[in-house]
């Protein structure tokens, strides 16, 4: 196969975005439009992708910057046939041009792939529409080849009834391409150049139009207001849980999961209604999410149970936990096996050892825990001074007493006991009960406040 | 134009319903049936609003008690016909009625408005239905002029395919009106006087009968029983959903988002799936909400994020706030510019100055916190002694160490730090270091409990 | 009606699950599919029911313990016929025999019952599909009457087009079947005996086969992979929200509700979106339920409000509660009457009187608890001591001041105040102020921390 120029057109303002955005910088799926066009470029291993840019073009250069595409600008903005002008510099002649938009966010490798193998000369990405109105027809003659492409406007009656039209997307020979762009007029009515146009030219100049269809309608769907992005959000969500069910993953509602990056599942995974991932999350075998949690960047080993509610971000989780409800993991959290999160605690930048449990209401920040350690309902991590973050080092078997602040730097040894309400301020040794506690006093006579008497 | 009565009919018990309130009184988007039809009756600045009531009276009078119309009983209930004549002495002569159904809530100002327009003589709302099974069908003559309404049950096969149907919303002369009211027989099975049988009447007195169709289905559909009760809710919220998106409203999801009173958003303003809106709210631009958060009567300024999970409730938000994940704003929390409020965190009756931080598991409650403050884990305002409630003072620059009781009334100066632990029952004076601590002691040769031995 | 033997076919494997787990082991609604028609079949009351099994038998074994069938292992698979086959010995002839199938849950009593009632011979389930591709068409003569079921692959192009398809499902005499069964033959392509060929062995011996339509479609769903057990979970849902809606319970959206058991709502009782209800549960009079709350074996009385994000797992609410938003309460809570339980508390095993306050952040475990007490915020009983559960006590009218730890076993008395952040290890007296506290103490001349310096 011909190696390849992609070109992706990604210059429009999107003014029905009603944003002070690019509008190939608004998200589908967590993702900036223009990336998932990029991402689905880069698959086809091009030597060249020129990125046309135009409104808001810092915006769109500083999103982009991890990608080694060339970046052009296209100033003013004459059309796409005059878009596509401004990356002809760059494309090689012995390669040929792939045509993308920076708006058509979900075309698939196979769709450009079944084009790169339909034939040298033109060849043109169509899609079947039941209503076709407002779409450039595809005019084929009697044997069944391309004509040209007919606009709305200018199409008779009968043309209006053909269902096949033009989705923008080509593929051409480079140094054809260069020719046709060169000879393109604007001569209508907003003056613009037409890529569409070459199309006309190729067959005058009896150069072979072939046409794929687009395998899926929503590959070649374009994006231009929040109705389009949110109806396109949702067919692709739907998309994601039907791959994720044919693979034997069992989700409650597929109607109600959202995928905003890559979700990979093991063997017998759950997942109740109305959870999130985001970024790059792996659920081992037999893991269970419960309903409206919220996980991003995560590594879950098997066989862990994630209650309702809970939210995990940037962290990795071993086999057989057990985590919420209502469980927050912050960045930073490592739980090894067996370990238990409850309701109402807060995990940030800290190591919780196997089967070591922290089941109700704690803050445990910058900490080190060691193996089969009780942490008590209401233990707080005191690892910040207002200047400086320090950490708590508590050992393997060590029972904190509920209530309990752990002032660091501080470190309770092996197997040691605190005290319920206690403030540990110093070391405490392995093996020994430790407490900081006042004497409880009975007040003699003492009278309740009553209401108004302040 | 010329000046308007509206009578709205709202007599009716709603058996299907099986609920002991009375059927106007369900709620649609957060807000009564009635009061639907009360709010876009008012739009029109009418000179009479007359509301016909019957079932659960009481109940209806006390929840509308805010609406300046005249609330006419009708009693027995003899029919739509009868309805009317109930309101009759309060309407004027000299303008036109308008009769509408505490029942079908949607009804728009605009398709009324078409309604005042349609001309002299009685003007009829009717709707094309692709299912007209049931409804009464709108007979026309050759030139397309109304001849009369005919019932389902006496039509004949032709009729049948009539697809426009009677909504029973209709606007006529008043002095008519009363005329043609007096005149109506209750000859049927039902023994009731029916208000369509004055389309006859008009029409043989040689009175013109004009035709409005209502934009949409949704507009007249009446509410029998909770399937179509929430079968109008969902097409509701999607119509507003759909206005939001309209507008630049990023939604992550259509279907999941309810908006039950008035949300006003400003640019590039993103909601996540599941998020509820209710009373009155507004969002700056570039707000976030995240998913499953409920928020109302509530203001949020500009580049505010509010992570998932969030109550927010009668609060006013500054600009580029961080609140949540799982936050309570109860009552009166005013946060001033760049607050955090995070995890496990309710505020109620409070005040947070600029850049201050309640980051983890705190009640704050009736306080006035200054700016850049530091809220430890774990405090807890102690405003309540059983009888009163008092207030908190904390000061700017303080810095309140994890774990600590405030005892209302107190007051932290100005660079106050409280260390962790710590009940403060006095004043913290500023700039100090102040605390209230044991001793830590670690008690040599204590065993630990055995299980089993208690 | 004569008796019945019901035969269940569970022996599939269901590759297409991509599971460990046997397919009829999958759940929907909350239950193992076979469980769904175990149920259904236990409804009929008959004298046997037999469950043919196979992969996974231990599995299913165990999961189905409670039920009275005989179980009969199919080894090796040799189709339908051949599974029946298994089941023969243990069948009464005097009482006919019922079909089912254990991966075609949705089957209901009614439907079944109609059966009963088809008349003597053979009684086959068929529904109409509008698109019949791939499953056995009823293929009848002039009279109406069936000739044959004739599978996809041997149907001439007009058999095709009939829409009428088997179901697997039939009701046959049980001697008749022995007989048939015994002469099916495996002569096909998959070398397997299909039960479907007796239909054919009827018609010849003159035997009377008569058809029931399937009520809805749904009943005689198969479920082969995820997708279709997302499906039909979805078309479950609906129909019990239809239900729950028709009964006159209010559902802000049917789409967004999840019964997975038995859900019984009194009168005007009003759930938000996104509740999900298991087990056993019941909500009285006017209770309301908000958004993404979470209820398991549960009961609650009249006018009790749950507000948003609330997990209730096997508890007993009084009336007239207002719990959360954000309460827990965990198995073996029982809240009396008028009792609160506000955000971010855990109550578990424990007993709270009438007329008391949890409202902020504390951990109630093992408690009990009596009328009219305050419990403060951060409040938390440490139940465990690392060996063993204690109780606490609380009596009537007790106030506890905030941030409490109440070390257990331990007794709060009768009126007995706490005072904020105490450690209570001992009983505290009844109408008196009990406290720990240390002196507060300002510390002249102390310097703050500063950053990077520590």
């Amino acid at each position: 196969m011909s190696l390849l120029n992609i070109v992706i057109l990604a210059a429009g303002k999107g003014t029905r975005m009603y944003s002070d955005k690019p509008k190939v910088l608004h998200q589908l799926a967590g993702k900036p439009l223009v990336q998932h066009v990029l991402d689905c470029a880069t698959s086809l291993n091009p030597q060249q992708v020129c990125l046309v840019y135009g409104h808001g073009g810092e915006a769109v250069l500083e999103a982009l910057q991890q990608y080694s595409a060339k970046f052009v600008i296209q100033e003013p903005q004459l059309g796409t046939g005059h878009a596509v002008q401004q990356a002809m510099p760059y494309l090689h002649d012995s390669s040929r041009t792939l045509v993308l938009y920076g708006d058509v966010p979900l075309i698939q490798h196979n769709t450009l792939h079944q084009m790169q193998q339909a034939g040298e000369g033109l060849v043109l990405l169509t899609v079947n529409l039941d209503n076709p109105t407002g779409y450039g027809r595809i005019v084929r003659d009697a044997q069944g080849d391309v004509l040209r492409i007919v606009e709305e406007k200018d199409a008779t009656t009968e043309q209006r009834e053909i269902r096949e039209v033009n989705t923008g997307i080509l593929l051409a020979p480079t140094e054809k391409l260069r020719a046709w762009l060169a000879n393109l007029g604007n001569n209508n009515a907003q003056g613009e150049y037409y890529l569409t146009d070459i199309v006309a030219m190729a067959v005058q100049q009896g150069i072979a139009v072939h046409t794929v269809q687009a395998a899926h309608h929503w590959e070649v769907e374009g994006i231009n207001n929040k109705v389009q992005l949110a109806g396109l959000e949702r067919i692709w969500q739907q998309t994601l849980a039907g791959k994720l069910m044919t693979q034997g993953v069992t989700l409650a509602d597929p109607a109600r999961i959202d995928v905003r990056g890559t979700l990979v599942c093991g063997r017998d995974v759950e997942i109740d209604v109305g959870c999130i991932f985001e970024g790059e999350v792996k659920l081992g075998d037999r893991v269970r999410v419960g309903a409206y949690s919220i996980i991003r960047n995560a590594m879950v080993a098997r066989d862990t149970h994630i209650a309702p509610h809970s939210h995990i971000d940037d962290s990795e989780i071993g086999a057989n936990c057990r985590i919420g409800p209502y469980a927050r993991l912050r960045p930073g959290t490592k739980l090894h096996d067996d370990a238990h999160v409850g309701n109402f605690v807060e995990i940030k930048n800290s190591e919780i050892g196997q089967g070591s449990k922290a089941n109700h209401l704690s803050y445990i920040g910058d900490s080190t825990v060691g193996s089969r350690v009780n942490i008590g309902a209401g233990t707080i991590t005191c690892n910040y001074d207002g200047a400086n973050k320090f950490r708590t080092v508590i050992e393997d078997d060590a029972f904190i007493g509920s209530d309990t602040q752990l002032v660091a730097p501080v470190k309770v040894g092996k197997g040691a006991t605190i005290g319920a309400g206690s403030t540990i301020t110093r070391d405490a040794p392995a093996g020994e009960l430790t407490l900081s506690r006042s004497k409880q006093m009975t007040i003699a006579g003492w009278k309740r406040p009553q209401k108004g008497k302040k």
